[in-house]
C-alpha cells in the first residue's frame, strides 16, 4: 500500500506557516483533553489540533475497519494494536480530508466545530499507555564518553559494546508528557573521599538527549523478530528526555545498573511521528566495526536524519542553545534494537518504549547531556546571559527539539520541554 | 478495623484438608476462567475455587462499597486500587459467608452451582496486570555467594550492598502465571577463552527462588513514601520464580545490569496471599550491619516467616526437593524496598510487581538458584533417581512452593511450576 500522506506535493486547507513542524505530511498520533473536558485521540495540522474519534464519529473514516470507540479513548493502544495496515489508511484518509482539494470538511462549518481545535484550548496526555519501557546505550560517542571519564580512555569501549546494542529495563510509571514539572530528587550518595553515603538532594541533575520509538503487538513469548521484519512493528518516534542523577547513579549502580538515579522522570514529546512519515529521510547507518552476529546483519538503510536540540531556560531567563545532535549519529539501529530485544524471546506488545540511550554527535557540541558538555562539571556550560551550568539547577527548563528537513517541507516533533521544580516537601498534616 | 478472617478458631461448612495451603484463614485472590470461559475474579477454599464476580451479583457483598463488576474483570488492578479497607471488608464477608455457622449460600443449591467451581473446571490467569515490574537483590547470602563465586571472596559483597537495597528494573511482558511451559533462550555468549562471542542456546537456564509482592496505587510523581506507611501500599505476595541465563546475564550485564539473561520469563504462582492473611507469620528482620539511613530505619516486626521449597522433576520422572529456603531469611525487608524505590519519588500503581531477589539461606541446601545448588557447575545437584543437575535441561519442570505454619493451620502460596521446553523453532512458512 502506498503512503500517500506523504505526497510532497500536497497542499491543505488548513492555515500552515512554512516553518512548522507539522505540514500536512506529518500527520502524527496523539492524546488530548478538549475544551469540553473530554479525552480524544487526535492529530495535528499546522496549528490546529483535529479531534479524530470526532471525524470517525461524522463518518469520515468510512470504509476503514475501525471499531466504533478506536478513537474515544484515553491512550492510543488499541489503535496502534490495529497494525501498520490500518496506521497507513488512517493516514492516507486524513491527509485526503485536509487536502486543499477536498471540500468535504472545509466547506461544512457544523464538522469543522466539532473536528478542529486551537492549540490554546486543548491539553496534550501522554499518548500511550506504556507496558515496558526499554532503554538502550546505543551512541557510541556517548559510550566513549562515559567510558573515558569514568574508566580508562584507552579502553573507553567495553568489550561487549560493538557486539551488543546494550539495553536495559526502565521505568514506565514515571514517563510523563512535555509540560509537566518535576522535582529534584533526593537518595543516597557517597560524597568523594567518604566511607559511608550521606542523603540529600541530587546535586548533579542531568538531561538525556534521546529519541523512543513505539511498539505495536510483535511477537509471542518465546518467539523471536527478524532484524528485517522488526520496522513493521514501529509505530512512531518521540522526542525523550531521560532524567539522570548522576551522583545517585555512581553510588548505586553496581552490579545491576542505575535504578533510582534513573526512575524519578522520562518526559517525553507528547505527539508520535510515524515511521511512514519518516520514510523520506532515511539513511545509511554507521559502518560496524566488528563483524556481526547474523540476528544483528540487516539490509537496506534503517537510520533515520533527524536533527536535534537541546536549550536550556533559566528561570525568567532566554533559552540557550546548548546542544545540536542527530538521530543518526546512532551506532545501533532501531531495527537492530528490537531484534536484539526479542532474540531470547522476550515478548513486545503495543505501547512499549524503547529509548535510544544518549544521542551524542562527534564534537563537543553535540554532546547530549550535561555530564558530557561541561565533561562532569570541570568546563562550565555558558548561557547567552552570561550564567553558567555544570549540571541542571532548580527552576531550570530543559527544552529538546527535533526535525526532519527537505527542500520543500520539514517533518518535526514539536518539542519536550520540562522544569526542574526544588525538592519536594510533604504538606505538613 | 479487625482481621476476623484470620480468626484460627474458624472453620468453613466446605470440605478442607488438614494439610491445605487454602484455609478459610487464607483467602487469596486469584483470577480464572470458569468452565462458561467466563474470565472473573475468585478466591479458594480448599480445592474449592470460588466465583466472586458471581457472589457479588447474587448480592453476597452488600453493604461493602463496591461497583457493580468490580470481580467481572481479567485483573485485580481496579480491586486493588480500592485500598487496603476494601481488601478487609471483602476478606472479612468470604470468611463470614463460608463459615461453617453461616448457612445462606451453603443451603443455596442454585447459587451454590454459579458459585463454586473444582480445581479442574477453572484455568488460572495472570491476576494483575502488571504495570512496572522490580526486582530487588536482597538475600546477604545470595549476594555474598555470588560476590564469592564471581568478584572476590574477601570483599564479596560490594560497597553499596549494607546501605541499598539494591534493585533493578525487570521486564513485564514477560510475567507469566504457573503452568505455562517456556522455551530455553538464545542469545549472545562469551565462551571461556574466546575473544568473540558466539550465538546459540543459552547453556545455564537457571530459576531463582522468589517471593515478589504486589502493590495499589500509592504515591503521585515526587512524593515519597515514609518507611513505616510502606505497608499499607502492600496487597499481597506471590511465589516468583525469576528465570535467569547465567552465560548471556555474564557478557551483557556490564555496565548497566541484566537484560536479556532475564526478561524471557518470570513465573508466578496465580493466587495473590494478601498481607493481612500473613499477619500471624511476622517475624523479626535480620539486625543491620551497618547504621541505616533515617529513611530506611523502620519499627516493628516487617518480616514474615514462610517457608519455601524448590523441586525438580525431570521429563518422566519424579520430584526432586533440590532446596528449602524461608523468606525470613531476606537481610532487606519489603516496607526498606518500597520506601527505597519511592525515596527519590518514582510512583508505584496498582499491579506494580516487587521481586525479593533469589533467597537463600545459610546453608548449601538452603541456596535459592543452580547456580549456588551446584557451585557454577562444580558440584552437580543429585536427584532422586540418580540422575544430576548443573543447570535446568530441556524438558525438567521446576516447581516452587511456599506456606507459613502455626500449630493449628497453615497459609501457603500454592506453587509455581514451569516447564522448560527446548529452543523455540520457528514454523516454516
Amino acid at each position: 500500500m502506498s503512503i500517500t500522506a506523504n505526497d510532497p506535493k500536497r497542499k491543505t486547507w488548513l492555515e500552515v506557516s512554512q516553518d512548522s513542524d507539522f505540514p500536512i505530511q506529518n500527520i502524527p498520533f496523539g492524546v488530548f483533553l478538549t475544551r469540553d473536558d473530554v479525552i480524544t485521540i487526535g492529530t495535528r495540522i499546522g496549528d490546529t489540533a483535529i479531534d479524530l474519534g470526532a471525524l470517525h464519529q461524522l463518518g469520515y473514516f468510512d470504509g476503514i475497519p475501525l471499531t466504533d470507540d478506536i478513537f474515544l479513548q484515553d491512550t492510543l493502544n488499541d489503535f496502534i494494536s490495529d497494525g501498520k495496515k490500518t496506521w497507513r489508511l488512517v493516514r492516507n484518509r486524513i491527509a485526503d480530508i485536509f487536502d486543499q482539494g477536498n471540500s468535504k470538511l472545509r466547506d461544512n462549518e457544523e464538522h469543522r466545530k466539532v473536528v478542529l481545535f486551537g492549540l490554546d484550548e486543548i491539553e496534550m496526555q501522554l499518548p500511550v499507555q506504556v507496558g515496558d519501557y526499554t532503554d538502550f546505550y546505543s551512541s557510541k560517542e556517548h559510550a566513549t564518553n562515559v567510558g573515558t571519564m569514568f574508566r580508562d580512555p584507552e579502553n573507553a569501549l567495553l568489550p561487549n559494546w560493538l557486539h551488543i546494542p546494550v539495553g536495559y529495563h526502565g521505568r514506565s510509571s514515571s514517563i510523563i508528557p512535555s509540560g509537566i514539572p518535576i522535582h529534584r530528587p533526593q537518595g543516597q550518595t557517597l560524597p568523594p573521599g567518604a566511607e559511608e553515603p550521606v542523603f540529600g538532594p541530587s546535586k548533579r541533575v542531568d538531561f538525556e538527549l534521546e529519541m523512543a520509538f513505539i511498539t505495536t503487538d510483535a511477537n509471542h513469548l518465546g518467539e523471536p523478530i527478524p532484524i528485517n521484519e522488526a520496522e513493521e512493528y514501529i509505530f512512531g518516534l518521540v522526542l525523550f528526555n531521560d532524567w539522570s542523577a548522576r551522583d545517585i547513579q555512581t553510588w548505586e549502580y553496581v552490579p545491576l545498573g542505575p535504578f533510582l538515579a534513573k526512575n524519578f522522570a522520562s518526559s517525553i514529546s507528547p505527539w508520535i511521528v510515524t515511521l511512514d512519515a519518516l520514510e523520506p529521510f532515511r539513511i545509511e547507518s554507521p559502518k560496524p566495526e566488528k563483524k556481526l552476529l547474523p540476528y544483528l546483519q540487516f539490509e537496506g538503510k534503517k537510520s533515520f536524519d533527524i536533527e536535534l536540540e537541546v536549550f536550556l531556560k533559566p528561570e525568567n531567563g532566554e533559552e540557550t542553545r546548548i546542544s545540536r545532535s542527530n538521530f543518526k549519529y546512532m551506532y545501533w539501529n532501531m531495527s537492530q534494537q528490537l531484534a536484539h530485544h526479542t532474540v531470547n524471546g522476550c515478548p513486545v506488545i503495543s505501547g512499549d518504549m524503547m529509548g535510544s540511550g544518549t544521542i551524542s554527535g562527534p564534537t563537543p557540541d553535540s554532546y547530549g547531556s550535561m555530564l558530557e558538555l561541561s565533561w562532569k562539571g570541570e568546563k562550565p556550560v555558558k548561557l547567552n546571559d552570561g550564567r553558567e551550568r555544570k549540571f541542571i539547577e532548580d527552576n531550570d527548563t530543559v527544552i529538546m527539539r527535533g526535525h526532519c528537513k527537505r527542500e520543500n517541507y520539514r517533518i518535526g516533533f514539536g518539542e519536550v520541554s520540562t522544569k526542574l521544580l526544588p525538592v519536594f516537601e510533604p504538606k505538613k498534616k
